[in-house]
């Protein structure tokens, strides 16, 4: 998906929604657990309840690959769910890949090729390696890297933060703007936190007009408000991600139309943004 | 595996080499290609030939997983073949992840779970994110983690020399330091590039009796002699890892043998240094 196609889904459906499928099979409604395909069932029904609300869908690869190879056969299915509907949504491998140039294609290869298992349109990337790290995912027209800049979780302070005695900026600072220099903001967003909204302002000087795809908004604490305020621009520019907060609204039979309330209710409030 | 089990290894073995399985289906002998089961008939050949010079293997799941789910299925093979021989080696999942801590939990499960596909003992892990995002892994008894500390790419020069202002050290010695209060030498080892050798007095300095992971020796232009001069400790701590060197040391149906012969190579300069 292009960033101009992903604009106007976003300007449609009125919403930057992204929904975590951090699918967990323990977590998942009494019904549907140790049934062939549960995991499945479980997405396609969440899938079904929000896609009027949300723009993007962002599985979390461990939690599939937590339950072996089926788990995989269940991402799959997910996906080929995902790519058959009429109603279109953006994909993210939340993966937090990253390796030397030769294997970092090969995980390139794995989320994005079109013949291949998932297809996805962009793949959370580690930056800790590099340049030549990160450039192979860059390798595919109309898909996109999703940089990790500065993460939700409480361990972004161990290095996130350390300041670079030579240009005075923070290393994640230091990420964006050499990122910068790999790719543009037509293959390039950045993972930036919601639980520290005010950094958005530190980010959006370094990159006013990439998308950030913000974790952290709910069950980690983070504004939506205040990821507004500090993060939007004119094209939008973020993607909000909920995953506990809708998928599990419910563990009851009603799971689907709980989670359609809390997706909706995002929606709206999005929507008074945009 | 136990640190002193590994130790043991090393001594019996007169070796610390470690095999990267980078199997790629496109590189394997032609008679291999297209083959059922062709990518674990090929790393069965490999550690066939291969076991009694080295201690450890380490499959790159990037490999496995630009494959697709059948990649998934041939790595599973691989792992259960391992740890069917009588002559044991330390098995290293060469994945680089790392996310928040109930992410990484799962990633945690889907490598290291006695009952689940893999088992193996030990995941690199990439550190950007920070202690939540490690310390899910040393929750296994005789499991490892081994973390990304200074790499053997170019992109390492991007972040992992970064000085910081206020300690004076380089990103990488931060990581050394702040992990040394995560993990200890019995669950805790380091990637270290080969192409710096010099630099491994650095990390000695940090971290005297940790194992480091050098990759880098051979393809990548790492030498063995300096490997040792900087990072041997008393009880070895080395594991020194080749892929391309071994697995790829001929195409033709003589594969094995070849890996073999340089396996056995690098094993008699190893003998030396021990």
């Amino acid at each position: 998906m292009t960033r101009s196609e992903l604009i106007s889904l976003i300007r449609q459906r009125k919403s930057f929604l992204c929904v975590g499928l951090d699918t967990d099979s323990d977590k998942m409604p009494a019904h549907l657990q140790g049934q062939p395909d549960g995991v499945f069932q479980f997405n396609k029904a969440i899938i079904d309840a929000t896609i009027d609300y949300a723009v993007a869908y962002k599985p979390n690869i461990a939690f599939y690959e937590s339950m072996g190879i089926e788990g995989l056969v269940q991402l799959k299915k997910t996906m080929q769910y995902l790519q058959s509907l009429d109603k279109k949504a953006f994909t993210i491998a939340d993966a937090k890949r990253g390796d030397i140039g030769n294997t970092s294609q090969r995980y390139a290869r794995a989320f994005f090729d079109a013949s291949g298992d998932f297809n996805f349109d962009a793949v959370t990337v580690a930056p800790y390696m590099g340049e030549d790290s990160v450039l192979p995912f860059m390798g595919y027209p109309d898909k996109w890297v999703i940089l990790l800049a500065l993460t939700s979780n409480k361990g972004a302070a161990d290095f996130q933060f350390l300041r670079d005695a030579q240009s005075g900026k923070q290393l994640f600072e230091c990420v964006l703007e050499r990122a910068a220099q790999w790719g543009t903001p037509d293959n390039l967003m950045f993972v930036v936190g919601a639980t520290k909204a005010t950094m958005l302002s530190q980010v959006r000087a370094i990159a006013p007009r990439s998308f950030l795809l913000v974790p952290g908004v709910g069950a980690q604490g983070g504004s939506l408000e205040e990821v507004c305020r500090y993060g939007l621009t004119e094209d939008c520019g973020l993607l909000v991600n909920s995953s506990r907060g809708i998928i599990y609204a419910s563990n009851g039979t009603d799971f689907a139309d709980r989670a359609a309330e809390e997706a909706q209710k995002l929606q709206k409030q999005m929507s008074q943004y945009l």
